[in-house]
């Protein structure tokens, strides 16, 4: 600490991401990337707009883009917001939206920012306890102070929230903004983007760090009312007019436009995620039914925090969350088959 | 206004960037961008980037651009901060080291994101009325009671205030943060990073956008001592972990070691405003001596908005800031030596 800190410095207790080891030979299932390359045509639009002009700014109110993202979901340019990253679009969101003094209700197992950001900008909350199976107690999330954020699919958990239930969550905050994050929510049942037109306090937070195989980029995006939405141009235009670089908006664009290629390797995915689910149980692990691009899993015998540090030792990463009631489960990303073959070769010679 | 809207967001004043026009036929001279494409090893470390790991988030602590600024002004990883273009890393600072209650000091006229953030972040302000020549009247910004910014040279005017006058701000505020917003440093006499060992209280920031040519790619960077770093580095890591993309840490990173095509790009800029200062005069402008990549001018007969329009109608964008007392200036940015001979052969169909 220095005598130089703002009391907001002062009270940050900043989020850890999982390890980026920049290390060749490790398989990496630690921090949820997709284990396929991004459409071609997103390295073409990449390569295009960097020869033509990186010298010049880039659009500061992304029109396209937004267009682009709005025509998928069936939308308008104004229900559409983009931002660095979904974090970016989160902690804008926390900005915009709640308000110190009132608190704001979240799951007690959920995507490790939320405090964060709570705690950056002086918004108290409420943790709200999760069901022994990882559920979330809808009633619980009720006529909230403050307002309402959770992840659909959960965060660290992989469990889906039905869209009946998302919609009550809604309904019982009528004057309230519910943020739904929904960072894994291709690889699930059903997006609440269909409920945008009906509910003008929802808003739904995306990446294309995870379905789109983007992580690298960094873009994220919100949907909502064109009220919510000008609340968040407005933040962002009093913070930085650009947020988003000239590459990061080619590579976007194209990558909402490459339909074919997105659905096909979202459903590999999936395919994996299944055979991979399947596979665990048969190797004594209890696994959490998961609708993300990872799962969340336990083993009956082994301890998860040795498992961890053991599968660490042998070139395979893992995350692990030293927190009860969690801390004996793993989260494992799903890679490609190959990579999930290699997991299980390792994982044998672990376990026998 | 919406009844979802924060008192944060509510308080906002937005910031309006220069009017970003994509059309192939305008000579755009209003928003300082540097008329020369990026250093060629910026392209090939971007796409030797790109067709490798897209799809895998970029490293949060960014560390080997930070050692490679380091290096550039002989300091350490520890006094670099990087962040999405300067404007991130300005939002970021009046966090981390201003104070609601505590007002700072800024120029009366100076870069228009100040107040803006101000009002953001509840910090009260005090604009200090600058000389008629636009020089900064130093002693002004003595004994703050939060905390100091200015520009160095100032925007819009061009002005650039010497060294010694820059320490004797820093001296005088012993207590709390003085930021040297450097954006256009490199085409001036000196940068204030030679003073950063020396005081704990100095932050230095500066871009990419302008010297470097990658407005497009959203850089910008801070220098100062640990503690400040770390400060700026907490506040981000509760904000959002990546915020550089892997394209934009590889392209500013070879963009950091081609050191001899920035000077020689640097230096042909500084060339051009030379005689482009010159010539202005001999067309009956009053030019405010500049240290920066463009000139703000004032024409001893046709008022500059006149200016601004009919410059427009023929195809050449510049920027003309509708504010006392500037309200009669106009900037404008230094193209190549090609583009400024097309800007006065234009002017003098007006002047004509």
């Amino acid at each position: 600490m220095s005598e130089f800190w703002s009391t907001m410095v002062k009270r940050t207790e900043p989020y850890v991401p999982g390890e980026q080891l920049d290390q060749a030979d490790i398989l990496k299932l630690n921090t949820n990337e997709n284990p396929y390359p991004p459409a071609p045509a997103v390295i073409e639009a990449i390569t295009e707009e960097m020869e033509r002009k990186l010298h010049l700014y880039p659009s500061p109110t992304v029109d396209q883009l937004r267009e682009e993202i709005a025509e998928q979901y069936n939308l308008t340019k104004d229900n559409v917001f983009v931002g660095n990253g979904s974090d970016e679009v989160l902690a804008f969101s926390f900005m915009a939206f709640f308000e110190p003094g009132k608190a704001i209700r979240f799951p007690a197992i959920t995507y490790s920012f939320y405090p964060v950001y709570a705690k950056l900008f002086h918004i108290p909350y409420e943790e709200v306890t999760v069901n022994h199976d990882f559920t979330l107690p809808v009633e619980d999330f009720f006529q909230s102070e403050g307002g309402v954020i959770f992840p659909n699919p959960n965060a660290p958990t992989s469990v889906y929230l039905p869209l009946d239930q998302v919609r009550a969550i809604i309904q019982n905050n009528p004057e309230l903004v519910v943020i739904v994050d929904e960072a894994y929510i291709d690889f699930a049942e059903a997006s609440a983007v269909s409920l945008v037109k009906e509910f003008d306090n929802l808003l739904v937070v995306q990446t294309m760090s995870k379905s789109r195989a983007l992580a690298g980029l960094r873009v994220g995006f919100a949907l909502g009312n064109p009220d919510l939405i000008q609340a968040l141009i407005r933040i962002k235009d009093s913070f930085n007019s650009y947020t988003l670089d000239r590459l990061a908006i080619a590579g976007a664009e194209a990558s909402m436009k490459a339909k074919d290629y997105f659905r096909q390797s979202t459903e590999k995915i999936i395919h994996t995620r299944e055979w991979v689910s399947e596979q665990m149980k048969e190797h004594g692990f209890h696994v959490v039914p998961s609708q993300a691009n990872f799962i969340f899993v336990s083993h009956a015998r082994i301890p998860a925090k040795t498992l961890y540090e053991n599968l660490k030792e042998i070139g395979v990463l893992v995350r692990h969350f030293d927190k009860l009631p969690i801390d004996n489960y793993l989260r494992i990303t799903i890679g490609t088959d190959e990579d999930m073959e290699l997991f299980f070769k390792k994982l044998k010679t672990l376990l026998d």
